[in-house]
């Protein structure tokens, strides 16, 4: 991952200062997308099949909080006030949620890191295009914390005694890249500064299709890697 | 309150080496109830009317989830499997929370107050019976941690807008107060060496007496901070 952000920094991509209106909506924008995924994990938690299960998923409520945290103490350092900054993202991230609710176990297990990688995918693409202490907190708050290890050894398990539920699964996870897109678009398209930002980085129509190539190749690799790419 | 316990283990209760299983059984039932509270909290936290104290209360959850891990970490260097040693518990405090659950914030902030209070004085007159190392993790993972100060500052606020609000929640209170014990008894009245560890460390019926005595007055005093006892 590391790599893959020092080539798109390398292709050359304007590293001009950008707008802090911008940095203060990526910023709030992570922020409520950590504080709400607390929230989801913290509920999703409680599907969990046994208490190590259910006290696992609740450690990674705990990680998603403490990265709110950092993420709210850079927006006041910037001069913002976090619940304010925040407000924009509230109702489109709890749209996201509310139609990707998981109703098993299992689809949480999904959510927690498919939805989740494609966010931090899409994250630190845009902080590549941000001043350097944004996209170094950026990339500090989306540590993958052994989720992936978590998630395929609880989708093995469970498709090793029914196959069958492989199909469901994938369908999930189709629902969760559908939601989050529409979604992205839609903050973006309310956000100029955001958007300038987004547009500007990626350089141009091209530079922003290879970017969302990337991403979709991450998660097809995360797919493959649960066991769920057929 | 640390004076109170120095004053209660002066008073000379038998100091005996506790049953293995009793002490086992405390600290998997305060772990079971530590997870729980994460949970609740973490649920109750949706009802807050910004989102500074959505956060404030999901830190609460999350100190809850760092207590359970420093429980289940001492379960299993004692040889018992907290996940399986939390089993007896599950449904009393399942129980115990599906009856007093908060309907509005407010009464969200007075439970994660007074009732997680009166666990905390329930748990450390208990401790007091076990052995030392117990004792002082069990002391340890009881800290208030400010929850006071959150508490009265909430509902002051309330009040001060909408005094009527103060009968509702002292009968909330209550209804805490009254299900905290029936809860407790059902737990002790299956658990034989819990209730050993119980019965002879408080030493006999008036040891019971003075105990519950001194649960009832710092319940009493917590209600008065709140602003909440006529």
């Amino acid at each position: 991952m590391q790599d893959h952000i020092e080539s798109t920094r390398r292709r050359g991509y304007s590293r001009r200062v950008p707008d802090t209106d911008a940095v203060v909506d990526l910023l709030a924008g992570l922020a409520y997308g950590e504080l709400s995924a607390f929230d989801r994990l913290a509920d999703d938690a409680r599907m969990a099949p046994t208490l190590d299960g259910r006290a696992h998923m609740a450690g990674m409520a705990r990680v998603e909080l403490g990265h709110y945290e950092r993420l709210a103490e850079r927006l006041t350092s910037l001069g913002a006030v976090p619940s304010e900054a925040m407000i924009p993202f509230v109702e489109p991230l709890e749209r996201f949620h509310k139609l990707t609710e998981p109703s098993t176990w299992l689809e949480g297990v999904v959510k927690a890191y498919v939805g989740d990688g494609l966010a931090a995918d899409f994250y630190r693409e845009v902080a590549v295009f941000a001043d350097e202490p944004t996209r170094a907190l950026i990339d500090e708050v989306l540590v993958d914390a052994g989720r992936a290890e978590f998630a395929v050894q609880e989708v093995a398990a469970a498709l090793a005694a029914d196959p069958s539920q492989g199909g469901r699964l994938a369908l999930f996870a189709r629902r969760l890249v559908g939601e989050a897109i529409s979604q992205t678009q839609h903050v973006l398209a309310e956000r100029d500064a955001l958007l300038k930002l987004f547009v500007e980085g990626a350089g141009d129509v091209s530079g922003i299709a290879k970017l969302i190539t990337r991403i979709t190749e991450q998660h097809e690799a995360r797919m493959t890697y649960l066991g769920l790419k057929n």
